[in-house]
């Protein structure tokens, strides 16, 4: 029995300037570019085996171990259909490849972090899938531009997915063609070696309140918001600015582009009718911290040194040069004391809550412990990388392994 | 000794279209023109006694208890100011009354809410500070256009103040004058006679966190807001939209435009740099309760039944015509349980927490005690009254009363 799998690894993206509102729902087309930043897979990120033979008899998904018949599932399918039909215009550009498109296929994918921290899988998801079906089909991969073609197809699955293809700094461009979204893609703005020293903090927020999916709220905004309609006129000023910030390695304006940006999503979310809230009076506490901390900077001649940044949730992730962190850590765990003692990942030590000089400890109360629930400390990474047959999810026989986590 | 005293009481208004900017900031007049409901003043007011004689020798005024040197507080002295500029004109149109416009005053100012409820007492405080001057003064009060005429005064102490000196439903029309202000006036839209079915429940709600304050807020939203400037060309098309409403006494569309100015308002507050936050987690909860509240009606077939707004705190007021706020009242101590019964002023009798069939009682979860630590249920009211000198805040020797709440 001829057996073909291949197995990636995809990373998390956290944008910067943030995709809120579709132009064309089935094609997943914004309605503003957006731009975000790739954390490294070494802390985060999702798993693929995808695999094919002729004996297949469904497509199927096994999602962090559960079972879902792809056909059924709109993003999955519309995804794993446009892999396939590039299969078949690879296999009458050379024949004597095996005929694989037309087989069924089984794919396994994981994710290795807690589907309860709340932080959105989708993105790496359907880049790992995207990712792994390009390999199990031998399409070509070595250019960026490639990349970018392979993340037309990762952003109908899932719009932010389309970032995870790349390392570094990403830009989804929103692209002109409303017919086919042939030109809605992820492009490189400079990889993850450009400027090595950006890290995140992801502070996991509590809440006890299920929030609107974004897939529903954005459609509400683009349909309700008076407010959003100025956003997405202006949006691409701002983009333009945090990638020349990018590229002058200027955290200065990249912090303060950021956390306008993630304002502003959340503002036109309020506009809506009715209004969406994502952050909590949590989230409103990390963003008085943190605005502390850079008032205490700026006050002293100095400059930003950390960003927040809140998605359709209430976690915050907070972006700052590595030397910043344990001072960012120490704040955090100051206001928001953790159920276990924190030990930094790259410092190799327990960090202690504690605040700059200078600054005002009145901005937030002291929160009992688990409001925030856990803190993940991670930096810019890579793209999806290729592993080896031993990584697999799939056991000899083509079982799904058991979940490891 | 010759003695002149005038005592009145001015009532609190809270906007449906938000005053949020200046333009000018001496003058106080604003980026966009708003609207208010007047309330009613046997649950809420500042009672003001105006005092004069010849032989003070200083501007004091007692606030709440308090003495305060009303040179020294440059809006007290701006709005007395401008007082005794009219009663000085007055005194050259009439030679035969008392020259009393370069006399000192004594003013007495007391609200019958507690300052711990949070509610902006700086409107009803103002109007009836100027309220009451322009009786001292025997300054012509009997049209519609004299009281539009006294709140230039007003407005330059508290800008919504302008806005207390008429009953009913308000305007603040921005004006063209940025010279002098003469035309940023309030006009009265309709009398609390025309739609008294208008009622207002003030849900006070607990806050550990001192806000920004609206006048510092509002300057930093006007610098640093890109959504801002959207909002200000915008607000006026609501403006004539809820002014129509008003007068064809269309509860639908008041409450829609309502409700989506509030959210405006806070949507800019959060598009701030820093980002300013009034509504906490317990106001998100008010917000999604009075939410489902009117998707129940609309799912039957029926219209909005409430409107939630929130001025520059976390304090709710909701609208509704009064025969729906038993249902209000209930599926409000239903969620948020209040330390004692709730005694309702209208109907007389306790309200017990309840919920209307279909409610999906999910939207939010049921608080402790003291989230909400107070309720205040009245109605839209009168403007500013004339009382007797029985209710004098001055004794007979001119010193200030004892406080008695």
């Amino acid at each position: 029995m001829f057996v073909k799998q291949a197995t990636v690894s995809a990373p998390v993206n956290i944008a910067c300037i943030k995709y809120w509102g579709k132009r064309n729902e089935s094609l997943i087309l914004p309605t503003n570019p957006s731009l975000s930043v790739t954390l490294s897979q070494d802390h985060l990120c999702s798993t693929t085996t995808s695999r094919t033979c002729a004996e297949y008899e469904e497509n199927l998904l096994w999602l962090n171990g559960k079972e879902v018949k792809i056909d059924n599932d709109k993003r999955l399918n519309t995804c794993l259909q446009a892999m396939r039909k590039q299969r078949e215009r690879y296999e009458a550009k050379y024949p004597n490849e095996p005929k694989i498109s037309k087989w069924k296929v089984h794919i396994c994918s994981e994710n290795n972090f807690p589907t309860a921290a709340g932080l959105a899988s989708s993105a790496s998801g359907f880049a790992a899938l995207a990712y792994s079906l390009a390999h199990l089909y031998d399409l070509p991969l070595s250019d960026p531009a490639d990349i970018s073609d392979l993340s037309l197809n990762a952003r109908q699955g899932s719009g932010s997915a389309c970032r995870s293809l790349f390392g570094g700094f990403v830009e989804w461009q929103m692209g002109r063609d409303d017919l086919l979204g042939s030109d809605s893609r992820a492009v490189q703005v400079a990889d993850h070696t450009f400027w090595p020293e950006i890290h995140a903090l992801i502070c996991i927020v509590s809440d006890d309140k299920k929030g609107t999916s974004s897939t529903a709220g954005m459609q509400r905004t683009v349909e309700t918001s008076a407010l959003f309609q100025y956003r997405i006129q202006h949006v691409e000023e701002q983009l333009v600015d945090i990638k020349q910030a990018i590229l002058k390695k200027d955290f200065d304006t990249f912090a303060k582009i950021t956390m306008q940006d993630s304002n502003q999503f959340h503002a036109v979310a309020l506009d809506t009718d009715p209004p969406i809230f994502y952050m909590n009076d949590v989230s409103r506490a990390i963003i008085g911290v943190v605005t502390e901390y850079n008032r205490v900077s700026i006050a002293a001649g100095g400059k930003r040194k950390a960003a927040y940044t809140f998605d359709a949730g209430p976690n915050a992730v907070i972006y700052a040069p590595g030397e910043n962190m344990k001072e960012i850590i120490g704040m955090i765990i100051q206001y928001f004391p953790q159920p276990e003692p924190f030990k930094d990942p790259f410092l190799n030590e327990v960090i202690e809550g504690t605040l700059v000089p200078g600054f005002n400890s009145a901005v937030a109360k002291r929160h009992e412990v688990g409001a925030v629930k856990g803190l993940i400390h991670t930096c810019v990474g890579d793209g999806p990388r290729v592993l080896g047959d031993e990584h697999a999810l799939f056991d000899a026989n083509g079982k799904p392994k058991q979940k490891s986590n």
